[in-house]
């Protein structure tokens, strides 16, 4: 099935990359302000700028039926999933009991959230709902891209080598699974290319004003959290994939 | 006063030009759904999807403080643009009492939402979410530099040749204010830059699932809304001041 080409899902992720760097660049622009992540000064209902902005912002995305796609997943527990009557719903995804069941974003914020308080030029610009605002489309890209490894490139690289899985889910092995998924040439090819596109991306923008970001920040938050985070993922998915089928 | 050198504004406005074009960019790999612009399908309270998205986080955004900056103006007239106590607000700007009398958003959206129905790919992919998220990002950087280009490039030429604007104004001949304001030369170097940095911009984006936009579309839409509107906040601004001061 063309939905499990492993070429074609490479290429997915791969123009996820550039929205996923476009907006990380796009944060890093702005000072780190810190009151964006905090509670102390109470902003409403104990929710930090950032949580307030995402929660509702996520509110009006479910109602216009974002989360109907297995790899867009909501950051609130408690957000209402219904969607407008009037609007057209996308058809089933596979395996979608499975599928419904993972959610990764709580690591993903947690990670994400220490990257930006390292990365970002310390201080306070005062330029909140900017810095919030592209926190947000930042999580959300970074989300998709790593639900999306999740469920698609762990089913095709399962449906290539079922058995080796299979067994070693058997002895419920993580350790083997996980170096069944890993192809470290593969992953620094990752890396290499989405410092080389950074680089770029940023050598096309030619005003003065523009912060120029060092490549290797991006480069490593790739290597030490989304492709990380992506295997623990497909981890999740294939022995919930193949306990289900027991 | 640095604030209105023109040299300073002028590398101000290229930075914007950046953002303007990587929003455009993203909302233009959706397909045109014209359902988002509509209000046949009654979404909620007589509102298109995008106005419904639009206006509620337009109102998150008040409460953070963004509409505390003179060229940041809200769409929907109704927004509530008291700030939450907890955020620090901005110092006043020049000539207060006229930058918060200019709003220029109904002729910006109506012709980015035009331009949208011209260029974009016709068709539906469903994806209402990510396109009118899309159309609030890029409709913001687009005021954004309108009303930055409207006020202070305005104001710096103004303190440059004072005596020929009150002039003109004092006859209330508009279309020698525009003349005024007009460097044609800067105007076509503009339009070719922008075209040239889409051109780039798409040139670091690998991946084979990106849609390639021409950038003649963009640079079009330079040269004939986003410098024509500019203009005639320039001159709104300018006839308003020189009034003012009688």
């Amino acid at each position: 099935m063309d939905e499990f080409n492993l070429t074609m899902i490479a290429d997915r992720l791969e123009s996820m990359e550039e929205t996923i760097i476009s907006r990380i660049l796009d944060r890093m622009q702005y000072k780190r302000n810190s009151a964006v992540y905090s509670t102390d000064k109470v902003f409403i209902k104990d929710m930090s700028p950032l949580d307030y902005m995402h929660k509702l912002s996520e509110q009006i995305f479910a109602q216009l039926g974002k989360f109907s796609v297995a790899e867009e997943k909501p950051f609130f527990r408690d957000t209402d999933l219904s969607i407008n009557k009037n609007i057209v719903q996308k058809k089933e995804h596979f395996c979608s009991n499975i599928l419904n069941g993972i959610n990764m974003t709580s690591e993903i914020k947690k990670h994400y959230i220490s990257f930006v308080k390292i990365s970002c030029e310390d201080g306070d610009d005062s330029e909140y709902g900017s810095s919030a605002e592209a926190d947000i489309a930042a999580l959300t890209a970074i989300s998709k891209r790593i639900h999306y490894g999740s469920f698609y490139v762990a089913e095709s690289k399962f449906l290539s080598e079922s058995q080796k899985y299979v067994d070693a889910i058997k002895k419920r092995d993580e350790n083997a699974v996980r170096a069944l998924l890993t192809r470290k040439e593969i992953e620094e090819k990752i890396v290499l290319r989405v410092k080389e596109k950074c680089d770029k991306i940023q050598d096309a923008y030619t005003s003065k004003l523009r912060k120029k970001i060092d490549s290797q920040l991006i480069g490593n938050f790739y290597e030490n959290t989304i492709i990380p985070l992506t295997k623990d993922g497909e981890t999740l998915y294939l022995f919930r994939r193949c306990e289900n089928e027991n």
